[in-house]
């Protein structure tokens, strides 16, 4: 029932396809995309549809949609946009479900693509049709083949599976990677998402038995909730490596015109993917290496990395970024060093690095070095540099043929490695194997042979690390403990009166802190007083010394205006606070509060971004650490357990452990207040922002001093 | 005669050479060497040295070094280690005062080796010979030609020079520049630099007029003092790209038994090349790359970029990393603007980034747009994605052929552009240009026309955008005011009897506070005195509010032990201050200290790392804070230059301007504070370790309130 519920099953791999837009000339986009149906090895059924030529590359045409004598799977429209809407409703009328529609013109260019978009998705919708599109590249499934990109595809079929917002990432790409040993599985354009968008692909590609990895190359999330939820169900099992560009402010405003799609800030998606177990990347070709390296090996079952290399320097960058990407390299066992010994050149170290230092041997680290290390038991993953074979008889041939007249083809034969046993051991150990060489598959022999068993070639001894870490990554994805956020239930009826209350002005520090309070949220203990008689009385009460500042909405920047005054120690302060305040700001409502001893601040906070529900907030606080910026973002609702990794991924998260003599944070307690402050925003959607500064830490535990709600 | 003091020059292009080590036995590392040198174009003498062959790879050979009929300009040694010495003192007598020894086993190997190699040295310095290695794989000068590495060099020469401490990256990675259009000028591997080191090269590559910019391999620099000195002369004008690997504790522990070189934490890199106008980078393919675009490409005048491109992807990407590097993409004026628009498809975006969207006429890319950009004047370099032409013609040609039955010249020549408009324009205006392609030399023409002209293609836009901003790190690095530190001078004698007089002892806070004083440091006021009458009477001259602190050179932790009491308003708490710490110390000598009103606090330090002079550290104080570790390193002596750009370089440097209503710091005075804390390491080697934490923000004005000096 699922598989069938996914439109995306029957696009990625119909049984028959009509295509308009198609003709004999080649320099056209439908032509193409036509040719790579026709002659990329779909086995299906392919009918052009044209208004006058009788054949399309060679295939018989009809003259119109409803002259199909049936009703194919899989609809493609390769025309202009005016025409898109009627012909949607043919293939409806028809009986087609599903459709692609490469045509660019609609949302992205305006008010007048925005109507046009707006009607082709009513039409679509009156016959329940769900298409890909507009203004995308097409698909490709390589196992079928189905190939509806502009760009054939000669490689063999892969494992990695890419959903992407630019049609580039799958259009002018195949040369990289044909060159880089990347196998696309399926690859998908979503142009303007305008009825199948990312999630969708997310769930198909979870669902799709030849897709082990998933790359998504991300401009805009339109539905993050279902996002959050898909990504975090299916990147367990799979990893999900992404790209999110637009983040910054200069990335936004290109992203704007390029999709008019509304980019949120950068933290925003840190936020988003680390909750939903997604391993951000920086770049497109992470998102392909990576993603390939991932799909193809197998996933590392601890962090014990061991890194074999015939150069120190490749080794030692390596170990870098080990190190960085939290990825262990222990030192071996003695009884593995002297076996390693016993098999290395006389000055070569036996430790981690294993480093051959240079030498003629390379079948060193195509066998027996890397046997002894699988065997040990000692490492969960391998990394090695430096293995070639042809490669560098072709570096050499040059001058080998000037010196001793050896042909390239003897030269290569003399290099010529056998790889097998690295390969036997990889899959005997089913631990994962990321290789460097500056070799390439056009050069090197081994290269080729690595690529076709699935194990993975990067360019550069960082980038191997680097994959590595991101299998690490992976690793720590799939040992989440993932609790779900506790069910919503209804508001608060405290919390329903004070925000019906407060219409649309601002709330005042009492009634925040008030629903606060109707949240659970510890909030320090605070009375609201009018006038000196009631306050003096508020602080007997509340036990000096006090705080007591001026309360009321329509009063803001207390502190610049001297309407807060801290630290009150008996009956003559109060009167002297409440005189300063009644001068400055007249007689207003005044808060008497607690004073607490605290050790140190925090902050919380609510924003909203389009697209995304509301955002929770936390960062370390106080006015000095302010300026550093130390916040990270989850989006509600949180689980306790997203409200807890939300609060250890601050950089200074030591500090909410037992620190310079002060008591460890209580977690729990933490994590209950950032949950509330997601739920009172998904309560409340006409509170548009919350600031919770500071959170003050009291013996571990943590108390809101002050509150802003911000209201639509 | 700077130019024929530096040995290198007379190593990089001898007129003649005497090898030691090549055989006609093809699988040895000599006979590579020498197969490079005699078959790779150097047209000066080669001698091979053998003592049983007549003849070595077809070069006339004589039996001993003594037997050479001259003294070679140059001596190359591949034999064992035990050898070395002895040939080495061969030569000398001969009178070559220039040689290469590739031969390992030496200082990296342990205590013999290191002795070996002191008998190398010591044999060299007698004849006055300079070397370079041991441990090290050739130099490369691809415009003479002379390669004596093991790796023939068949691309045309390029104006990228690299100085390595890895051999790998001279010798493993020639296929790899080769496909990525790297060209070298120089290339030196140094191995140990017994003799020759990696300052030398600097000076070298410096003088060297084939070299337009520098690339660096480091694990470790044994004379920063002078790496500093040259790399800010040479780097203004030619950029210095380096990376620095074994910053971390993994990578540390693996350069170790590399080259048994101690490397230092990555921050002290950071501080270093941030001092001397070095770009870092972090891989070794940014090395090569970007130093090959900022060899090849003039430099940045402005910081205004415009982006071309044929796809929104790739165009976003390259405003990301933009944004993030610092460099501005200006949005066009409105009548440039207009004048692209007049040329765009009809929905492509004129303003920055111009993405042409799919469209077939990439001459759109080479000339049109960019001459009305590049006339335009609004920008001063250029980021164009997506130019490709036969490459395109290669991935669509399988189809194309069953299809149209077009042969793939046919396909190659309707392909086939006219990218000469492009290198004009790029001629003319002498603005750098960075382009990428997921194409590549193999496929495309336009790489390949692209790379003949110097211009560099990027296998994906962020690395070009990457590329770019490096060209803008430069402007930077040459737009900066360089001063010189102030002369040193001989020490405040107050200070030289202090430090006399604490010996090997720590210094007792007081102790330490004068010495700062003597160096011109704001202190906080402050009086050392015996028991309760003598603090009292301090206290009273002081000026309530008064710290009074245990002071004694054997007293460490005083906070944790209860022995430092603030804001003591009256006598009777001087003296509850003095009864606590006399019963927790006994009668120890107590400090009484005025309580400075302060709203920032910082904390500076002094640490020593091998190889370097002392180093100064500055960062974000306060308990909080500090747990963020916002520090950041200058080498001393600092300039107040230097020591401003220091304060600066701190995430929180927000926080020393005017902030949330505290007053913007006195840059010049902090400036000073950490030039002496530099000179006073420069004075006093027996101090090991300084700490000034606080150094407090009162009015701007910085005051330091505590100092610990760790002596050796």
């Amino acid at each position: 029932m699922k598989m069938a519920s996914n439109p995306l099953h029957t696009i990625m791999a119909p049984q028959s396809v009509a295509i308009l837009g198609a003709s004999n000339n080649p320099a056209k986009m439908g032509t193409l995309q036509c040719l790579n149906i026709a002659f990329g090895g779909f086995s299906g059924q392919v009918v052009p549809v044209h208004p006058t030529e009788d054949t399309v590359l060679g295939k018989k045409a009809v003259k119109h949609i409803l002259d199909l004598p049936f009703a194919p799977d899989l609809g493609m429209l390769v025309v202009p946009s005016p025409l898109v809407p009627d012909m949607v409703d043919d293939f409806g009328k028809l009986g087609t479900r599903h459709m692609i529609i490469i045509t660019a013109g609609f949302k992205e260019t305006g008010p007048g693509g925005k109507a046009l978009e707006a009607k082709l998705l009513d039409i679509a919708a009156k016959h329940g049709i769900r298409f890909l599109g507009p203004n995308c590249i097409g698909v490709l499934n390589t196992h079928l083949p189905f190939n509806a990109t502009v760009v054939p595809w000669t490689d063999p079929p892969g494992f990695l599976s890419i959903a992407s917002q630019s049609g580039t990432y799958i259009a002018q790409s195949p040369a990289f990677l044909k060159r880089t040993g990347v196998r696309f599985s399926k690859a998908i354009s979503v142009g303007n998402e305008a009825s199948i968008d990312i999630v969708d692909c997310l769930e198909y590609l979870g669902e799709d038995p030849e897709t082990k990895a998933i790359g998504l190359y991300i401009e805009s999330i339109r539905r993050a909730d279902r996002f959050l939820e898909t990504a975090r169900r299916v990147g367990r099992e799979k990893p999900i490596v992404a790209q999110y560009v637009g983040g910054t402010q200069l990335g936004a405003r290109s992203g704007t015109s390029h999709t008019g799609a509304l980019a949120s800030p950068d933290y925003v998606y840190d936020g988003l993917f680390a909750q939903a177990g997604i391993i951000r990347v920086q770049t497109i070709e992470e998102v392909y290496r990576v993603g390939n390296a991932l799909a193809l090996q197998p996933p590392l079952s601890g962090n014990r990395v061991a890194v074999l290399t015939n150069s120190g320097g490749p080794g030692t960058a390596m170990a870098d970024v080990c190190d960085r990407m939290g990825v262990a390299m222990p030192e071996f066992s003695p009884e593995l060093q002297k076996k390693l010994k016993a098999n290395l050149p006389p000055h070569a170290s036996p430790k981690n690095p294993v480093d051959l230092t240079f030498h003629m041997g390379i079948e060193l680290m195509t066998k027996t070095l890397p046997e002894l290390m699988l065997e040990s038991g000692e490492i969960d993953g391998l990394l090695v540099h430096g293995i070639m074979d042809t490669g560098w008889g072709e570096l050499i041939w040059p001058v080998f043929n000037k010196a001793f007249g050896m042909s390239r083809e003897a030269l290569r034969a003399t290099m010529l490695l056998d790889v097998n046993p690295l390969l036997r051991l990889a899959e005997k150990h089913g631990k994962p194997l990321c290789l460097s060489s500056f070799m390439d598959e056009r050069l090197d022999n081994a290269t080729v042979e690595f690529h076709k068993a699935g194990i993975p070639v990067f360019d550069s001894p960082e980038k191997a690390a680097y994959a590595m870490g991101c299998f690490y990554r992976h690793l720590l994805i799939r040992q989440r403990v993932l609790d779900p956020p506790a069910p919503l239930g209804p508001a608060p009826e405290a919390a329903r009166s004070l925000v019906a209350a407060a219409g649309a002005d601002p709330m005042d520090e009492h009634a925040a802190k008030e629903i606060l309070r109707a949240y659970g949220v510890p909030v320090c203990r605070e009375v609201l007083a009018h006038g000196l008689e009631e306050a003096l009385k508020a602080a007997r009460e509340t036990g000096y010394p006090v705080a007591v500042k001026a309360c009321s909405k329509d009063i803001l920047h207390k502190t610049e205006r001297g309407l807060v005054h801290l630290g009150i120690k008996d009956a003559g302060g109060v009167k002297a606070a409440v005189d300063a305040i009644t001068k400055e700001a007249g007689e207003v409502p005044l808060l008497v509060c607690e004073m607490v001893k605290f050790d140190r601040e925090f902050l919380a906070g609510m924003a909203r971004f389009p697209g995304f529900p509301p955002c929770v907030l936390f960062g370390l606080g106080g006015v000095q650490a302010e300026a550093l910026r130390d916040t990270a973002l989850r989006v509600a609702p949180l689980s306790l357990g997203d409200a807890r990794e939300l609060a250890l991924s601050l950089c200074s998260k030591d500090l909410l452990g037992a620190w310079r003599g002060m008591p460890a944070a209580d977690l729990d307690a933490l994590a209950r207040v950032l949950a509330a402050v997601g739920n009172i925003a998904l309560h409340f959607p006409q509170i548009r922002e919350m600031d919770l500064n500071p959170i003050a830490l009291s013996g571990g535990k943590p108390v809101v001093l002050d509150a802003l709600f911000v209201m639509e």
